[in-house]
């Protein structure tokens, strides 16, 4: 096998030209079979193959900057740089990333996760290099999809001025996660089909073939070409207009021509953008066909396609589309938004039933956002339908477009939360926080599927802008016979005792049930209280826990600063209740990628770990009371 | 006096057509006599009479909207909708805003405030009226310096594809608030002096004369003309490539013409974007001088354009300014880092003396976090200087780009705290909560000027994620007899008694001091701390300050949720310490425009209202105390 003979970086280099066809078809063939087994971003990984050989044959690692942007597709990177042992644990807890992490490789440049960074970021380190007189290549890799974010053309803006040398390498594959939208989409699908360069016929990767690749010859010749009237039919000129060097497009499935075209780009003075046409999910027939369901996957059966394993009982995210839906067919002014999350937010049933009605604004939250409390401004009840961790990229336009005007918008918060394998940048666990501190919001989070429809509902009938948080994975389908109305402000008392008292946020209910069961069994008496609304907190149910109980305890999946936990503790402290807080929550650091359940004993928010840190805490407040008694 | 009749919207329309270059003198006239009285927005203000004038004309109020991007420009706006009486009291406490809200007239369509929200609100409008199947007009100004904004990008993507009519207004004054930057700045340059239209040999303006306005023969001429070859040298390409019809450039201070052009755009269907241009500060020879001082301004003398008053002590702004000045002398590795706010954030002198370490990204601050963290990553020590409002818009990069890589990334936060007549939008009053929530960040907040340069030099030195938040105005220099080295995570005890323990964070000190001096005044002892830092929190002073007093008290001009108060509760309350902790902070709400003195006093956190509530809080932790010793 050639790819034994790939045992770090740069070994690329050693093959012969003729052997890497061979190589990319092993690359395929191993790619495909250890997601089928894992789990991971499988479609995004085979559009970049040969690419990803031709950077590396024409770049020299770890001293050239590669920064993949989103880095959902730096998987044959990764094999490139002596890491393909670590495909057996990916995405597990310890072992390798499923994103590029400098922690794990002196070859990953740039830590990515979310969209649209790489351009930033690169930019960053070509005018690093240039201060420090240091001489390395910098690219940034981004697919077309990031090329809808604000921030990819924040810093195309300011790349237009370098004077030095920086690759920008458009993956176009004519799709982000799902489907592309938008003005810069449809320019992008007029460049693909483009006749290049008049005069040129057959475009820029003919010329790549026909000009001695040594000299300045083809770019010159692209100077000359374009400061004639002819300038004016060059494609690309988007681009050009920012005073970006264009090149392309490419077949991004031919790795001879890719290096030619990486060593052309190599040569331009000032920032260049290579225009590389791949094909999300190549070389697997089921990948081709569903590139959206073969984006992030589960184990999968190779022959078939078909996931691996029965039918699971429906998510959260599944129960949030039915809903959904059904409001909006009985209320014609509810809208949905989503960041091009139609599928992973469960919003395409809608866009099927009620298409005038849903807008995916491309990879673009903070648009998203003021779009949102432009449509509520008009008399819309939209309904942002977003990630925990992307809705982060709107935290300014909350506060200053929908909070301060007090405009009736639903963020549909999903992926709150651990999310599990995606790791440290996908992780949800901020958004009690960042909401928590906006005036004019209200937060709420559901215990479990019938809740989350109730809240749902509840959210669409509200006057102001507010908040429902529910987390990846199965909802849980217990508890049904609790489920009294909601109440604005209001929890739901489930067991009433005394001594101990557990109030938990949302999903981490079914957590909680588990540890009071673990704790009635060591012999304490405890309360759980499902706390439903984290903002405004219900101050009347814990004066009245506060009576009781010796101990009040807080659960909650998201950091402690500024979460749930410390609301209560602050209300406590204000009011001099006399009652001790014990806040369990997430410890102030980021957290790796992993099965939630081990991520959970990891942080001790797990069943067991909990019953042991609230007995200890409950023994103490006891001690400390007696203490004061004598 | 022509303004005279002007009593509420609409008004405008039954003047004569003659009578409007009148009017635009009489506005410009009364801007600058009200505003050298009061202070506020100038040049942006005097550049846009004539467009506002013609787009009252055109359209009806409040029936149709018009957003302002950023809204500093909607002076005259204002003045034509009846609140001219309102410039009295223009940006003080109680009267008018000096941007658009809702809340104070149905003809401001939506709040704005920050940069880059306008085409997404405005197209939200759009969707909504055309699903409702409502008939009104919706017009988004934005400027060229807002156009750098990623979110106006985001926003034209999607307008791309909207069939009905939004007009854009792009209010070219070839800069934002000082000097524009970027390919995008670049491309407008060459667009403003392009011949237009092919075959028009005097543009689209000549055009609008020669071709009667009835009918849509411009248009329709346009369209012909864009579907020969010739539409490859038509101006305005790439907004066309992104799907947006663009006329212009219009002359920006001729009424007739504007109205126009304003007649033509309703008639487009689909997004039309009007490129006008403008002078900042038209018709006051000082601010078309110097646009940028006249941006923001505090009265002045008309005759010679001088700001009125003595010259002022240095603010924090200058003190950040020489400092940074001298480290960058020292240390060749720092580089510096503003999105469009090279004056306000004080960078313009290290711009004269080290231009290639000066980064102006445009209004960026999402890019500007990560080419950051891209420039740190390179081996570069970067200095972000930003306002602490507009610091939001980087949230989701400072977690994701910067603390997750634990890249050393200062963060100097000006503006924090309450800045007073700029009101709501510009309050910095989050920074604490959302910067403390993240992880492997250290947030440092200086009591006076020392206090300051000692911060910048330790946050330069230290390694990874870091941030110093001062506020706006006049640096306090008293007290320079504290000055103990910065030690990481370390407080600074000002002074040690008993009973009551003061910790205050940054600019409060100064208020801490004189509620100290109350507090002492009514016959109690109380010591008093500067925090210093505010992540980490110092928890050996707590656990000190707990030996010997019945309560600490903590002060911060910051919301109370998730800010500095909020987490020594909770380490307090963790800990079991055995004392009563009061936080006194700011109210969850948006707290509106007005003096800084003002609306401590509103909020309560002026020193007789904070020693009135201290003194309260202490003796009832005394009788609470008492009550268990009996």
């Amino acid at each position: 096998m050639l790819l034994d003979r790939i045992e770090r970086e740069n070994d690329v280099k050693k093959l012969r030209a003729e052997e890497l066809e061979e190589l990319a078809a092993e690359i395929r063939q191993f790619l495909i079979e250890k997601i089928s087994m894992t789990g991971g971003h499988l479609a995004s990984n085979l559009g970049v193959v040969e690419l990803t050989i031709a950077m590396h044959r024409v770049f020299q690692l770890p001293e050239d900057k590669m920064i993949w942007d989103v880095g959902h597709q730096s998987y044959t990177h990764k094999i490139l740089t002596g890491r393909r042992a670590g495909f057996d644990d990916l995405r597990k807890y310890g072992g390798m990333s499923g994103f590029p992490k400098r922690k794990e490789s002196a070859c990953d440049a740039f830590d990515t996760g979310h969209s649209s960074t790489s351009i930033s970021a690169g930019l960053g380190y070509v005018q690093a290099r240039d201060l420090l007189g240091q001489d390395y290549s910098v690219l940034s890799v981004i697919g077309d999809g990031a090329m809808t974010g604000g921030m990819a053309y924040e810093a195309l803006n300011n790349a237009a001025r370098i004077k030095t040398n920086f690759i920008i390498i458009l993956n176009d594959n004519e799709m982000s996660i799902s489907e592309n939208v938008g003005g810069m989409s449809d320019y992008l699908a007029r460049l693909r089909t483009a006749d290049i360069y008049t005069g040129l016929k057959k475009g820029v990767t003919n010329t790549l073939h026909r000009i001695p690749v040594a000299g300045d010859s083809i770019i010159e010749q692209i100077r000359r070409t374009k400061n004639s009237i002819k300038q004016l039919v060059v494609p690309g000129m988007l681009f050009e207009d920012m005073g970006i060097t264009y090149l392309g497009p490419i077949p991004g499935h031919d790795i001879a021509m890719l290096c030619r075209a990486l060593r052309e780009a190599k040569k331009v003075e000032g920032p260049v953008l290579l225009h590389v046409l791949t094909q999300k999910g190549k070389g697997y027939e089921p990948a081709e066909q569903e590139p959206a369901r073969f984006h992030g996957t589960g184990p999968f059966d190779i022959e078939t396609g078909k996931p691996v394993g029965t039918k699971k009982k429906d998510t959260y995210t599944d129960v949030f589309s039915k809903v959904i839906c059904d409001i909006g067919k009985r209320n014609p002014r509810v809208a949905v938004i989503t960041a091009a999350m139609a599928d992973g937010t469960g919003l395409s049933e809608f866009q099927r039933r009620f298409p005038k009605r849903f807008f995916d604004v491309g990879i673009a939250e903070g648009h998203a956002v003021t779009f949102a409390a432009g449509l509520a401004a008009g008399g819309m009840k939209p309904v942002f339908a977003v990630y925990s961790s992307f809705l982060q990229r709107g935290y300014d336009q909350i506060i200053h477009d929908v909070g301060l005007q007090n405009l009736p918008v639903v963020f549909a918060v999903d992926r709150a939360g651990l999310v599990g394998s995606d790791g440290e940048t996908h992780q949800g666990i901020f958004d009690l926080s960042y909401l928590g501190s906006i005036p004019n919001m209200t937060v709420m989070s559901p215990k479990n599927r019938w809740e989350l429809a109730d809240m749902l509902r509840f959210a669409v009938d509200y006057e102001g802008p507010i908040a429902l948080r529910y987390p990846r994975g199965t909802a849980y389908d217990g508890c049904e016979e609790f489920r009294s109305p909601i109440r604005y402000g209001k929890s739901e008392v489930i067991y009433e005792e005394e001594s101990i008292a557990i109030v938990s946020v949302g999903h981490m209910f079914e957590e909680a049930l588990k540890t009071r069961r673990l704790i009635k069994e060591t012999g304490y008496n405890c309360s759980l209280v499902n706390a439903r609304f984290v903002k405004p907190i219900d101050s009347e149910m814990i004066e009245e826990l506060a009576k009781r109980h010796s101990l009040i305890v807080t659960i909650e999946e998201n950091v402690l600063c500024g979460g749930f936990g410390e609301q209560v503790t602050e209300y406590v402290s204000a009011q001099g209740l006399p009652v001790k807080v014990l806040n369990l929550a997430l410890p102030d650091d980021y957290i790796e990628h992993g099965s939630v359940d081990v991520l959970r004993r990891e942080v001790l928010l797990d069943a067991p770990s909990m019953m042991k840190r609230i007995v200890t805490a409950y023994i103490l407040a006891c001690s400390k009371r007696a203490e004061k008694d004598i």
